[in-house]
């Protein structure tokens, strides 16, 4: 038996269902945050991923050549991509340009808990802008998604790379040791950081600063020990979300973020319900396409990992209920079915959604898959009951049934 | 600068947004019908398509290794892995079993006027029923799905492929050249099928029989040609589309569809406002789910090619108009940004969409900004106004604007 390949899923009615819904959720949150939806191709001229991230994301890419010998990829993100088509065809729009997008990424990885290699992405960037307002908008949209979704426990950490970065600099790391290290500190292993620091000429004394900084986690009073223009920054940013009712989050000056393009404000937010692959959103403040061949221009955004926070969800115990249908249609013999798909084309035109049986099965037969489908009305179409142009009609729920005029039949299940 | 793949596209937002609102009204037509949707990964295993089509398919798919070495292939339409989930996961269901997608393809092809590398199928399929109710209930929905979008002129065929193969069969043609032959004779490519079944030794007045009938085309009348029991279940067929309202069709016993697996009735629906690529929909009845392992299940499906119908509509004249937003917050000095970003917050939370400056603009860019974005009000946050605990409302189409109480805004704005 032919099997899906590893790592991907199949949704089956049910959860396809439940995931339609909260994406429909997501959506209709950005969409009234004055943000608009786009979308990029599946796959990317593999340069675009290496110059985001290095040429070692090849190892993780499901890359390879095309028929015409070009090197493609399929995206393991949209940032990139999204970037590419601002620079490829919005460069000229107004400013700010504000961004959604949902869809597929592909990771050539293990599998595991919450870890797919064909995973979902939702995510925004707002293009051209560079003020606190920018970066308390794009965490607003996070966070009144999250809200929206239902999710009861998650945390939201802000920090700013901007200042890590320029602290690294100032202890005389250099520009190319910076990503090794903030990846070290990322992981909070200063045991692996300290020796490579120490090699590198820093002083035991601006280590202990250094390590001091990234572990100050707190409220906005952190903010006290960030100086110049981005406690500034920060402190304005601070403002506006509390003006937008956003308040219960941390400063969190150990927020690194992997990637060399961040440029000031960070944040994170966790799911703790998930345990140790806890992380649902991530995003910060970045320049990324002068890389692509464009102009320099600031944008904030973030990604939530659609199958990550759904799983956290599930483990919350928030439960989605199918919608089923409204009506079957039960035709009582064959010699009523010409009937009985006239009374399901009509339904099904006044916007009720309708279903009737259609392989020739007796009543109890189709009774009974009515059930199975869910439904809220049986609409039971025999000879008798034609002669006055009626049906009778089962309340699924309560079990109830009355005899009502075809005529009326619409009104009778709005109602 | 870095381009996106040729033969791909990106959706820009207003372009999004009408293929969004388009896919919104398939998937509602959809449910409507008792549809489910279900998803399945961008690639499968190489086989699969192989299986479905011969090994010539890998001409035109983007196959290659993982890096598991594994062969695997973005899929080029979505019938084949909607059967192999079925025989994966879901071949013990109560039947029929009613699913739809939609999703993106690939193939590997010239990429011309309304043709992709990348390109969106909206399909459904009927699984576990062979009864004329389960191909007409197939062919209402995608009628209805064409008139829901509102395509103005389209044209519907259906034929049977059962009866034509059984001709073949009849005069003599082996198994192994039906496949040949049947593309031959789809494209009326009766000069070139002539010499082939000479050959195997069909006469003149055979052929000459064969090809007058896949030229009959007409009304229901035209089925007193087909004999025995396709007749029969042709004329059931017309009566429940009948009785379903749909009667605009024409029979068209040279209806063919390129592929082996299809058992009965085919049907096509053709735009010809496109010209030379006019079709926009093609399905049948068939059987796949033995070719992946499983047991033979009879099914009915179609898929509706969504770039092309929207291209259709297009030429048609057919315009969407964007949605905007519905109220553009502007703060007249900086001072007032705090309650410019409470007001956009506010808005958002009554779920009205709502945006904001967030690049410090002085009053008139805001404004000019506002219009940009097709905002239906501008809320202007002045000093004098907040005194008194209101903003300045102006109706963007009318110009008119009023003083109104922050705590009333919401009401005057969904009034």
């Amino acid at each position: 038996m032919i099997q899906r390949p590893r790592g991907t899923r199949d949704f089956l009615p049910d959860e396809m269902e439940r995931r339609r819904h909260y994406e429909g959720k997501l959506r209709s949150v950005a969409k009234r945050f004055g943000f608009r939806e786009t979308a990029t191709p599946i796959f990317e001229d593999s340069e675009l991923f290496i110059m985001r991230s290095g040429p070692n994301i090849l190892d993780e890419l499901y890359a390879f050549k095309d028929k015409g010998d070009r090197e493609i990829a399929l995206r393991p993100e949209l940032t990139a991509p999204t970037i590419r088509m601002f620079v490829n065809n919005m460069s000229n729009e107004p400013k700010p340009i504000k961004l959604f997008y949902f869809g597929q990424c592909f990771r050539y990885e293990r599998p595991q808990s919450g870890r797919y290699r064909e995973f979902f992405q939702f995510g925004a960037e707002l293009i051209g802008s560079a003020t606190p307002d920018t970066d308390a908008e794009a965490i607003a949209l996070a966070v009144s998604m999250i809200e929206e979704l239902g999710l009861k426990e998650y945390r939201l950490r802000i920090g700013h790379i901007g200042v890590l970065r320029q602290k690294l600099l100032d202890v005389g790391i250099p520009a190319e040791n910076m990503a090794e290290i903030l990846q070290k500190l990322d992981k909070k292993a200063y045991d692996e950081a300290g020796p490579i620091m120490e090699v590198l000429g820093v002083s035991q004394n601006s280590m202990d600063e250094i390590f001091e900084f990234t572990d100050t986690i707190g409220g906005v009073e952190v903010l006290d020990r960030v100086p110049g223009e981005p406690g500034d920054y920060l402190r304005t940013l601070a403002s506006r979300l509390s003006a937008m009712g956003i308040d219960g989050y941390d400063i969190d000056l150990g927020v690194v973020r992997g990637l060399d393009y961040y440029t000031g404000v960070v944040f994170e937010v966790e799911a703790p319900v998930l345990g140790a692959e806890k992380q649902i959103c991530g995003g910060g403040s970045y320049t990324l396409s002068q890389l692509f061949g464009g102009e320099e221009v600031f944008s904030t955004g973030f990604a939530i990992g659609f199958d990550r926070i759904l799983l956290a969800m599930e483990k919350e115990g928030i439960e989605y209920e199918s919608e089923g249908i409204d009506v079957y249609v039960v035709p009582v013999s064959d010699d009523t079915r010409p009937d009985a798909a006239r009374i399901t084309a009509m339904l099904r035109k006044a916007g009720i959604s309708c279903d009737t049986d259609i392989m020739g099965r007796k009543m109890g037969k189709a009774m009974k898959y009515a059930s199975t489908v869910n439904s809220k009305f049986v609409a039971i179409v025999g000879k008798t009951e034609l002669e006055s142009e009626s049906v009778t009609l089962r309340d699924m729920s309560s079990g109830e049934q009355k005899l009502v005029l075809i005529s009326e039949l619409v009104k009778e299940i709005q109602f």
